[in-house]
């Protein structure tokens, strides 16, 4: 990687430009015009889907011919498809730019291969300047185009033996405060929240993030119901900033759905039925489970059944986390590679 | 407390005789007994139920009147009780010992008061000497002085989701090497091993502890069998080195007389019927719970109901050790305060 001091500096303020951009659907990029000697000429970053890229948006600012010769700083390699958009590396070819830098190769392949029009047509390119900036700044957004969908964790809190509530349905409160202050503040991460109705009939949850005095964080999640019975005229989910959606329960569609809607994580949170059902269907990617020192017996079980008929076909995790929150343990665990794509 | 030189030395060669008398239904004691000027006079030990106790041994090693004037020096307060053997402060009385300097104080109201004969009888009292060595010694006896009972570990391997098995019945292995490793550990400081038929039947445990090469280790628990189903003749159970008992299933009557066999702590393996019932009964001290990193939905739970119908009425425990062992975590759980004897 052959880059100029001009070049990296060019890249770090594109890295900064792209967080101008929503994170949704379409990656956040920023792009940064230099002329030969290094100045910078123009500057660009994608504002969303069906607007121009970053790099359309920086040769904009220029008069035609201005570009002639200079060296274009993006992101993310310059696309080569036609969407809404017209491919970057046409636009840049026409504009006359002599060289890119790029941090990340585009993971897409319906708009990769920028990086070899380019070429072909006798442009100098290099990539992978700041890439690791690059990838942290597109982290969930690449994980979304690696999955196919979104990003899906399970959570759910259950007694030392695995149960979700008592014999008579009672949970409230299975773990204690700093457990669910850890909830809280992973549903604030989160860019939806999914429920079954059952949940939503019988524990009436407001799917909100908030902090311990009881104020909403600033970011909430999307919240989602999955179920075709109807969500009660006076629920506490109606009340939610963001008003919920509701599909009727294949999983699937609903991901590919979301995904539209620019949802790049969804924090799963029950009930057991919903929750069994995203694990049996192999689109469950992460688990967060809050284990409260308590025995319950009786058969309301935290997970109802995935799918596992003989141990071989058990489903293999990783714990990636152990921690005590209070009196409580969090157990987070991922897919373990043996298990991943197996479903 | 104040001894001299020559009683803390005397104590703690007391200490090491009491070693050599068995760990059993009776409490490992050693005495010494001094002479004025501080010479060992002679010494004593408890060799088990039905022999003479510590102090007697002792005094039964002098010519007549040897004593007179002597200082006793005991790990445990001389007994004030007619048992086999006749109360300890009487003899120390007609011997004409004039001092008694013990560790610490006999839990056992039906043979303790035998410091305040003595005082009464105008013997100089000292205890508290090496208190804490004396109870570290008699730590598990001790126990089931204050339980009533032979202390109660529940010990159990599950998936994540707190399952015991696959829907097929299938469980080898849930957890690793490093886990059953572990479990082998604590079996050889058991005194007894106790299983349900169900799992004789279904799984044929040898119920011995192994080192990683397979050999026996040094300590086998005594192998306990519940239930009123035959043990088949060519069961592993069988070839334990020590011959196994078996009772029909009434657990207090179960540990009263694994009491009567010197044992002080019982470590049950299972399965989920048996372990129920013991938490059930309020008669499970400690869990030891190996998690692994995977799930298996179905409906053979590691824990069946244990009578809770509310969460008030929840098992309330406090994880008191949290362990990774391989892939999988330990976790070890002692019943909370609030949860302790409210069964
Ligand atoms: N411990 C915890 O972490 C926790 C968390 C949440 C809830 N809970 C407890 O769980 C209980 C509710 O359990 P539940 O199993 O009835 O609730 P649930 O999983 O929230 O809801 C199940 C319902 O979701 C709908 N659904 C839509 N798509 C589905 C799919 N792909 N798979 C499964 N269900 C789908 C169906 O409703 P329709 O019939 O409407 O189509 C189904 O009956 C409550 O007692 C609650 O307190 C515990
Ligand atoms: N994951 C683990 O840690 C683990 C450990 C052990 C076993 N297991 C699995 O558990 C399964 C066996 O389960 P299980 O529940 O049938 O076995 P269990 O708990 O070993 O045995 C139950 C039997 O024990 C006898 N029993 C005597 N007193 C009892 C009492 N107070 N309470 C309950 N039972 C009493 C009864 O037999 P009678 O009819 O003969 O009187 C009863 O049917 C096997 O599949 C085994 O692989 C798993």
């Amino acid at each position: 990687m052959m880059a100029t001091p001009a070049e990296l500096d060019a890249m770090r303020r594109a890295l900064d430009l792209a967080l101008r951009g929503p994170r949704g659907v379409n990656p956040q990029v920023g792009a940064v015009l230099l002329s030969p000697d290094g100045e910078i000429l123009a500057e660009g970053w994608h504002r969303g889907a069906g607007t121009p890229h970053a790099e359309v948006a920086a040769l904009s600012q220029l008069e035609p011919g201005a570009a002639r010769g200079a060296t274009a700083v993006v992101t993310l390699e310059p696309c080569n498809h036609h969407g809404r958009t017209g491919p970057c590396a046409e636009a840049l070819l026409e504009a006359g730019v002599a060289r890119v830098v790029y941090a990340i190769d585009d993971p897409n392949p319906e708009s990769s291969g920028g990086s070899g029009r380019l070429r072909a047509a006798g442009v100098d390119v290099e990539s992978g300047l700041c890439a690791d900036e690059a990838h942290a700044l597109l982290d969930s957004w690449l994980t979304v185009q690696r999955l196919g969908r979104p990003h899906v964790t399970v959570k759910w809190a259950q007694s030392l033996d695995g149960r979700a509530a008592a014999a008579d349905g009672t949970s409230q409160w299975i773990t204690g405060p700093i457990a669910r202050a850890d909830v809280h503040r992973r549903r604030a991460q989160a860019d939806a929240i999914v429920v079954g109705t059952g949940t939503v009939l019988a524990d009436d949850p407001a799917l909100t993030a908030r902090a311990e005095d009881g104020s909403l964080y600033e970011s909430q999640p999307l919240p989602v119901v999955l179920g075709e019975r109807d969500v009660p005229d006076d629920a506490a989910v109606r009340r939610h900033p963001l008003a919920f959606v509701q599909y009727p329960g294949d999983l699937e569609a609903t991901l590919a759905d979301l995904r539209t809607r620019g949802v790049h994580s969804v924090f799963v949170e029950g009930g057991p039925s919903v929750a069994a059902s995203f694990v049996r269907e192999g689109l469950a990617d992460e688990f967060v489970v809050y284990v409260a020192p308590a025995l319950l017996g009786g058969d309301l079980l935290a997970l109802r059944d995935v799918g596992v008929s003989t141990i071989d076909e058990a489903i293999r995790l990783t714990f990636t986390h152990v921690e005590r929150l209070g009196d409580d343990l969090l157990l987070v665990a991922t897919l373990s590679e043996a298990s991943e794509g197996a479903s």
